[in-house]
């Protein structure tokens, strides 16, 4: 079993700050995880994540299984040996992008066919190969298999996925149990609980998940395309059911906004794209509001992106300098944009830690928010 | 006048070990100059170049002339100060970028009239105006303007050249002692010998510039096209025309083999963009030969690029894992090869000054080289 220590539950709010150990190291949360898809957090170096302070890091088993491919990351004995990352790492199933990537996917209640979107090869998912699969990659934490409907979907719909989505957690937790790790390590098992934007699908997910015993419990289904609000209003629903001795994560979850209003809602770990693709697109996250750092404004701005914040690119260099880097095309400024935006996330989870062991998470949370949305309004 | 301190002249060959004194620090030669054309070495940090030990970068006039242009420059008190880059740094003319990038370049006594490759744009560079580019931008050696004649160019033709270049050197000489470093520190001036592959006009090339009282001598107009030993001839041919008591550079030049041989003939300085442009094309140096890392017999190859390399790649990650981020096109794997092929070229430097100092400089070269050349033929 995760151990999981809850460290701290805000008096006001449903925030908490915790401690998740694994044999890679302890995770303080909330936490958010820089995505590693195919093995490298894109433009940014395994010592610059560890230097901003990166605690886990994801990978994807849909796109490692292609490529290295499972093979190699067993020869090399999985994936933290093959990367040369030596802190704690998840994998997500696969599932997600089966939907949104691969060509004729074909969904049955034993798995999903589907064929690559790299060479069109067949391949099939199911909840015991997945499972294998994620043991060769080796993460610390891995998740079930799922299906990720998309939105908007009819209740009819996610009702039947929910019910797919659950017998595979069953089958992910029977080959889990049955399965060992690989390499001389131990690895934690999350289930994802689906049901759309519906009440009733989500409280029936989550509570047949919770049958299953899991280390930790992540909601799924949420930030593809649904507004704001109703992402708050699910999230809020589902935490309430969940035990508060398990990590609760939010996947693919998302803006420094979207973060702080979850973390009140009682959500402990994210991942998101979000810093390093707006990164290598210029976009900066900072305290004031995002920024378009190739917008000719910052042509002669010798202020650093943030100034408030510690990263590599904020103590050396102007935004008129990465300004620079972007209207060349140079691969330094998405190298220090991605650095900056990734540090920029995590930076701010330590903080709205601190907040929560502070007993201010709500003033730092408005504070933060104020600030950041003054300025984007002045943005555009 | 820029202080050379010639450290070690081998017995056997032409060889010299030396020290530059610039006010952003000393320049230990044989020195290789990673190129930093539009104020970045290529998909490397600034931080990474000073680790590597990069004791010295390149900039381009002609690039930076264009952008981020002289006004921004001068805002932010020069190249240095723009990039943050502590350590010196050299400009070359932008002649050959004339030359070979823009269009409708007119040439004329006066100057060089061209369009800018980016926007069509009209640009007139005199060698009095690229005096004045060239202190704005602020590199501690800056070039004189030339005209460096394509390979192969008649005799006739690049005796004019060698005519016209030899004006515009002087030309550069008066209007660069008539004026002043923009920036509290020195600015030295090198004049640039051409001639193409004619013994009689690099002489005539050479000895006109000597007249000029330079701070230091390049050798231009090679690593052009022209056969190895023609390169090899000409720069033998030209040092010994050039005064002991300053430094010497090489051009352009060049691969591991090249710069060996240069240095057996009495060069200090090189520069070249082979290690950069070839890491982002998966092609990587080491001790043993040239190998393009994306090749399938490397996907599970669980040594280093190179056994006995000392960077940041080299000490962490296999072939294996930078063969991945090839071949999966991670922005990761160029960062590492660039960054591997700089510290070659830079260590290779190093160790060829210990050698020379150690007055074993033939007995070092030709074991380097018979070890690349083995390698390279298994490899093809």
């Amino acid at each position: 079993m995760l151990e999981f220590n809850l460290v701290r539950k805000d008096r006001r709010t449903k925030a908490r700050a915790g401690l998740i150990a694994t044999d890679h190291g302890t995770i303080k949360t909330p936490v958010f995880m820089p995505v590693g898809t195919r093995g490298t957090v894109k433009a940014v170096e395994q010592r610059e994540l560890l230097e901003m302070n990166a605690q886990i890091i994801l990978g994807n088993t849909y796109h490692l299984y292609q490529r290295p491919g499972v093979e190699t990351l067993r020869r090399f004995g999985g994936l933290h040996s093959f990367t040369a990352w030596p802190r704690p790492m998840l994998t997500d199933s696969g599932g997600y992008q089966i939907i949104s990537l691969s060509e004729l996917r074909k969904l049955s209640e034993d798995g999903v066919q589907f064929r690559s979107h790299i060479d069109g090869s067949y391949h099939f998912f199911t909840p015991e190969n997945v499972m294998d699969i994620e043991r060769a990659i080796g993460a610390d934490i891995i998740m079930v298999l799922d299906e990720c409907p998309p939105y908007p979907s009819e209740w009819d719909y996610v009702s039947k996925s929910v019910e797919l989505t659950h017998n595979w957690a069953m089958r992910c937790r029977e080959s889990f149990d049955r399965s060992a790790p690989l390499y001389n390590y131990r690895q934690f098992l999350f289930g994802i609980v689906q049901g759309g934007t519906y009440k009733d699908l989500r409280e029936k997910s989550v509570n047949g998940l919770l049958g299953l015993e899991f280390d930790g419990y992540a909601i799924g289904g949420l930030a593809v395309g649904e507004p704001a609000d109703d992402m708050y209003r699910m999230t809020d629903f589902v935490t309430d059911y969940l035990p508060e001795t398990k990590p609760r994560y939010l996947m693919g979850v998302g803006t420094p906004e979207n973060l702080l209003e979850a973390i009140e809602r009682g959500v402990d770990m994210f991942d998101c794209v979000l810093p390093t693709r707006n990164g290598r697109n210029s976009q900066v996250f900072t305290h004031s509001g995002k920024l378009n750092v190739k917008n000719a404004r910052f042509a002669t701005d010798e202020s650093p992106l943030d100034k408030d914040c510690d990263c590599y690119a904020c103590k050396n260099f102007s935004r008129a300098y990465i300004r620079h880097l972007f209207s060349v095309g140079e691969i330094l400024g998405l190298q220090l944009a991605s650095l900056h935006n990734l540090r920029f996330f995590i930076s701010l989870m330590e903080r709205t830690r601190l907040a929560i062991l502070d007993d201010r998470f709500p003033e730092f949370k408005s504070e933060i928010l104020s600030k950041m949305k003054n300025d984007n309004k002045e943005e555009s």
